[in-house]
């Protein structure tokens, strides 16, 4: 059995632990880990250059969920986490105060950024770094060529302006009204060593209860991402991250509303498209409360369920990672 | 009054500190300042990269001692450091555990690299960083092109073997005999702006007690500096780092045994040299207990005298400078 999970941060990151947590208890190996094989290809696009060192949102959260060492209410970042180094740091006046680099975090971009600036590519590096861990999934970095997710907004004299994303997300709180989005670099990209290889040869693709523009979307975007998804034998499953019309965690309504996209279970769905009509999907699980917009979408011929998919804990993750899976599976 | 210091580490932040203090007191500026100009030209051949971030030692070790913010028994970094960053990151196994990467250190690392990759020069980051602090010097890196030193050194093997000037100095305590020194980038760097103007519109350029092999010795090595010292107005007095036959801190003896000079005050004058035979010199103190070389160096036409050098505290050291001014001004 071979899963690969197309993620963003903190949602696809707890998805991704629940896949594991069913797996090592519907095949496990043995030894306390499981017979299947989870590839996860991390969103790159939200990385940035910051103080001179490379942060990369999306996989250190991987990283930190599944080696058990994440914040697990915040969702991000690491439990007993200081600030040490960011407080001495502003007092040189040199920006960036916005986001919070906290001293264990930080140790995790010196590691990755000397890597790189060796020579090494973000795969290899990120290789590097799990090797701490025992993640028990393969992570994958998408590209290991730099693309960055712009947010293009108007200023208050109606010019635009074009601001970095975790800029926009983490000190705006999103709440600059989003013009579009430029994912700077992203065109003449290539998709990292076994990414496509992944997507080929799995039984199953998941796209997890991620940021379908920002996260899902931007892994999309690159190229071959799309071509071979038309291609791949697997079966590709969606939960959607949109619960009775709000998102579950974190401003996606911005982002939709960026693009058009109404804030909504089917609308999303709609969105990533049928596979069998040109899109992404072969089935797609949405909660239990946007019933009706489940109802809809098999009126038109989807494959979808309506089910529980608050993911309040790993069990109750796990739950539902095994209706998603056995959902993928229903021909 | 226009003195301008060419300086390595703790050595020459000590002596600096010392002219500062002397002068404040002989040539007060009413607010509490001098009314002279002191300029501070820093080796930068120990910068090194280190997990994707500048660090420059004797910049910093200049910044905190004169900001009077410095770890004063240790002579470098910062008092009541932590090591909460660099104990996270030797978890990755990314190696460079040999250099103490502090947390408050850290953030002077940041802050340099970030603006550094914004395209600033390092003399623009220089002028940045010490805004934060009231130095009353001005302070200059020696260049804006990146020199390394690096150390050659036999392997057990027979083989030579280079590594950077710290990893010989922190890692193996000097303890390694280097063959030789290679400065590499020295030869096509240019002196920073502001350096050679510095020597050829000073009053008395100052070679404090610092190491003449790696730190002073590097400075001279620089295109330009040689030929502006031959031609400046200023008298030029040196330190003597050797005191009664050692260094007074530090590894120097290493670094002189590599290039063949003896380890007294008087074989370190000779190797600078008296600028009336084509060397750098006007002037040399050194101290007492050196006073049978300082006779030597007498007969043979210097002008040098012996008294007492060691910088047990900011007013001794004030002492010394005072002498050495003096020694400068003596026709």
């Amino acid at each position: 059995m071979k899963i690969t999970v197309l993620s963003g941060g903190v949602g696809g990151a707890r998805f991704t632990r629940g896949i594991r947590a069913h797996l090592r208890a519907a095949l496990p190996d043995g030894a306390g880990g499981t017979s299947a094989t989870v590839t996860v290809v991390a969103n790159t696009g939200d990385d940035m250059w910051l103080h001179g060192v490379r942060v990369c949102p999306d996989l250190d959260t991987l990283m930190y969920t599944l080696a058990g060492v994440v914040h697990e209410e915040q969702g991000w970042g690491r439990p007993a986490e200081s600030l040490r180094v960011a407080t001495e740091l502003a007092g040189y006046g040199v920006g960036g105060d916005w986001f919070t680099l906290g001293d264990l975090d930080l140790a995790t971009h010196l590691a990755r950024t000397g890597l790189l600036r060796a020579g090494r590519s973000l795969s290899q590096v990120t290789e590097h770094l799990v090797r701490r861990w025992d993640l028990g999934v393969r992570l994958l970095p998408m590209s290991d060529d730099e693309v960055e997710t712009h947010v293009v907004v108007a200023d208050p004299d109606g010019n635009e302006r074009q601001l970095h994303f975790e800029e926009w997300w983490v000190r705006h709180r999103a709440g600059l009204p989003a013009l579009r989005f430029v994912q700077v670099g992203l065109a003449g990209a290539t998709a990292a060593p076994g990414v496509l290889d992944a997507l080929l040869d799995a039984d199953v693709v998941v796209l997890p209860p991620s940021n379908p523009v920002v996260s899902v979307g931007t892994i999309l975007a690159l190229p071959g991402v799309r071509a071979t998804l038309a291609a791949t034998t697997a079966s590709v499953v969606g939960i959607s991250p949109i619960v009775g019309g709000a998102a579950v965690r974190g401003m996606a309504e911005a982002c939709l509303r960026a693009i058009g996209v109404e804030t909504s279970a089917a609308a999303v769905a709609r969105h990533y498209g049928r596979r069998d009509h040109g899109g992404i999907l072969d089935a797609w699980l949405m909660d239990t409360v946007d019933s009706a917009g489940a109802a809809e979408l098999d009126a038109e011929g989807w494959r979808v369920e309506a089910a529980p998919t608050l993911m309040t804990d790993v069990p109750a993750t796990a739950r539902i990672a095994a209706r998603a899976l056995a959902l993928a599976a229903r021909a």
